[in-house]
């Protein structure tokens, strides 16, 4: 019967195998995550999407203060001189701002530009502080909103506006700026698996690919539900590209004037919506465990029976006191059939039933949102119990990712079986590559299938460019993308 | 000696008694709250700054939430149509926003502002939600930055952005608004006296100074070390004035189409900037506990000698065991004098030295930034004493403060003596007023003072306006205002 009910309540939302970006849609419509504002390409984040945000900020901040980075916050308009002080940069992001030009009634004397990314005013302030080699590094981080003006966009994973956060460090050396670069990126990998449960492929951009100004760009890329890639965070090396731009510079140890080293590195609300497309399902969103703003609803039954709530209210009282995020639900205007149906929708990972024979019997039924398991837990050490399950529902959750990932990932021999495999069963197709921008712009055009990132972990599948023929340089990974 | 050593190093900052406004710009910069960017009026709030403001943040945000709000995030940019639906709040806030004309190279059909305030997206979208009263009430707030372009701007007191939170509700009844209204007010004043130890005279805006669209507006007003009143926070009942002008309404208990009451409140950085003209001294900042990034600095003496650093470094673990944030300062490059200086500049609550005699003796020396007292205390206990120590600096931070304002209150028979007062010893009038606007214009056009407001607790103080003659209605708080 609850199936049945099950299928009523979700009747609304397309199943993703018949339309991936419809199921999407509907998913973050349905769970109240998001809503279109009257701007075009611009949402408004709703408090049970906004509760995601919050803790992915409050993870990352923490291990932002504990590798040593301070916040502060900079200016949301930047003159349009300062944006065009770095030639690749301008010409990548210009395209793409919105343009201040009016203050009140008054035109401006130099448009402003909405932040797109803080590298150049971040930079002119630098120049303005700098002086000795003593003050570095520069550590700091901002989490605020940035503006990038789109043309097709979705909630989540492209849109005009959306919030972020971006570190901007200067470093005395290049080998500093480098650890610092990869370190980030690392903190970066350590929030996808540990709070998002997304396994995550971790590497270099290429040239063709990388961010606009930076020296090298690396990127953690995970892998969607449809077969295609997520590109979730970058963390970038700059080496002294900005710095020599922007005229930063220092005394150095031997006294003469040097050029810091620098990197930034952002990560931004479209995790959010790379998380739904990994461990979303047809009944709608599936949340990790540390990242659900509920973890564990308790819904009574038969609550008007003598003692259900008070017994409920224990149970809350107890799982609140081991740390956990749960919400008991009383509200008398809605069936328990209909809450089951409601918060299974909206991913809350563990949902406790309890009515007068549970009780009686000492025991409560636990459902599972992630393999929709269900069956009878003894109430006698619960809290302890859930704390537990709360840990291997991630656990599942990420290695059952990190399997359907390895199942969409694919080798191959030639060009042709490539554009098959990609058509048929997209997802990572594992290659060597030659090395040339040339080559891999030619694929791209011909198939819409990107390199995404030169891993870490190079294997060596043979000698030769598939694509060319030329000789293979690295091994990388290639996917459409979002 | 040390003194000495003091006047040295503080000799950038001017006395406040010689020019207050440059005591306060010296202060700001000197001790690296904010700097100045490259677009005119805009600041950059650097990590010590910005550490003060994620404490309020921290505070508020816990005091939000347990009233039942949930925070959300709306779009930046506002189109000029939605601006445009409540005539009053355009007409206020239109002169003051920042517009945005073009994205990329193409120009907008429709000029969006930068927002100055969200009342109006906010209830774009409320018009789109709400269906029946059994949503309400809607409990909404968002942190996030706002814009509005000044011609004259002074950091954290008056800048064209700041950071704030806006709170926006939407309630069933009056009844529930108003509760609501004054419900964060309060939470305001006891986030100022509890977190920032300043005092808070509470009330209502006169109709000239109330918000532009709201039916009533309150405040929390506090005054200045020079005599200057600065409101610090204001909450808004906007009854049916936006949910009309933006058909925003419900299906109510009976049946019929209501329009909701609404709410919002705010408060921004501008607290900083209070928080600094209320506590600092010649020497700069003096931080209340709660709100100091750090709340004690450990500066060891001699600190080469053996044992030295091991003893600081105890010391610092039982301190921030104890949830204190300490900070040992082992920087060889400056000597304990310049260190001495520099965290009372800083405005850190608590100096702890300690050296080898010390440590013979089984003591350090505490020194507190607020009286400039300083005395041995026994290292045997000294973590629990510390946690006591900051809250009794908290406590007599509060009561200075409040001793300060009370003496620079004052009540006065004739509008010649209030001019008078006004020039001579500036600081609060307590006075009867009739509550005619043409009355308080014209005081305001003659001697730029103004009504901070009518406060909660009236006092009878006499049956006539002392400023044109007429039957007296309220009791009111004028100053002049930043
Ligand atoms: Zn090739
Ligand atoms: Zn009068």
């Amino acid at each position: 019967m609850g199936k049945n009910k099950d299928k009523e309540f979700v009747k609304d939302i397309t199943k993703m195998e018949d339309d991936f970006p419809q199921w999407y849609t509907d998913v973050i419509k349905k769970t109240d995550l998001v809503d279109y504002s009257p701007v075009k390409g611009f949402m408004v984040i709703k408090p049970y999407g906004y509760a995601l945000w919050e803790n992915i900020q409050s993870f990352l901040d923490r291990r932002f203060k504990e590798t040593g980075h301070e916040n502060c916050y900079f200016p949301l308009l930047i003159p349009e001189s300062l944006l065009n002080k770095e030639k690749e940069h301008v010409e990548g992001f210009a395209p793409e701002v919105a343009w201040v030009t009016h203050g009140g009634d008054e035109e401006l004397a130099e448009r402003l530009c909405v932040r797109p990314t803080s590298e150049t005013i971040f930079c002119s302030m630098y120049s303005k502080w700098l002086t000795s080699y003593r003050e570095l590094p520069y550590l700091y981080n901002q989490w605020c909103s940035v503006v990038r003006w789109e043309k097709t966009t979705r909630p989540f994973l492209r849109t005009s506006e959306f919030l972020w956060q971006e570190g901007h460090t200067l470093h005395e050396t290049a080998e500093e700026a480098q650890t610092e670069t990869l370190k980030m990126l690392s903190v970066y990998k350590e929030m996808a698996e540990d709070l998002l449960a997304i396994p995550m492929i971790v590497g270099k951009k290429s040239e063709k690919e990388k961010f606009a100004g930076a020296e090298s760009t690396y990127t953690i890329e995970a892998l969607m539900h449809d077969g295609k890639a997520l590109q979730s965070g970058t963390s970038h090396n700059f080496a002294q590209h900005f710095s020599k731009a922007f005229d930063i510079n220092f005394q150095g140890r031997e006294g003469d004037l040097e050029y810091p080293h620098q990197t930034s590195w952002g990560v931004s609300t479209r995790l959010i919506g790379g998380m739904i497309m990994v461990h979303g399902d047809n009944r709608g969103l599936v949340l990790p465990p540390r990242l659900a703003p509920i973890q564990v609803v308790i819904v009574p039954i038969a609550q008007k029976k003598e003692g259900v709530l008070e017994r409920a209210e224990e149970l809350r009282k107890e799982l609140a006191s081991k740390g956990i995020r749960v919400k008991l639900d009383d509200n008398v205007n809605y069936s328990p059939g209909w809450k089951f149906n409601e918060y299974e929708m909206k991913g809350v990972p563990i949902r406790i039933e309890i009515g007068p024979r549970d009780i009686e019997n000492g025991v409560a039924m636990v459902a599972r949102r992630d393999n929709l398991e269900k069956g009878p837990v003894e109430l006698d050490g619960i809290g302890d119990g859930m704390v537990k399950l709360l840990d291997q529902i991630h656990d599942d959750m990420l290695n059952r990712a990190r399997e359907s990932r390895d199942a969409k990932t694919f080798t191959f021999e030639t060009y042709d079986e490539f554009k098959q495999k990609m058509e048929e069963t997209p997802g990572f197709a594992k290659t060597m590559w030659c090395g040339d921008r040339a080559c891999e712009e030619s694929v791209k055009t011909e198939t819409g299938v990107s390199i995404r990132c030169i891993p870490f972990e190079q294997e060596n599948l043979g000698d030769v460019c598939p694509f060319c023929g030329k000789p293979a340089k690295h091994m990388v990974y290639m996917a459409k993308a979002y």
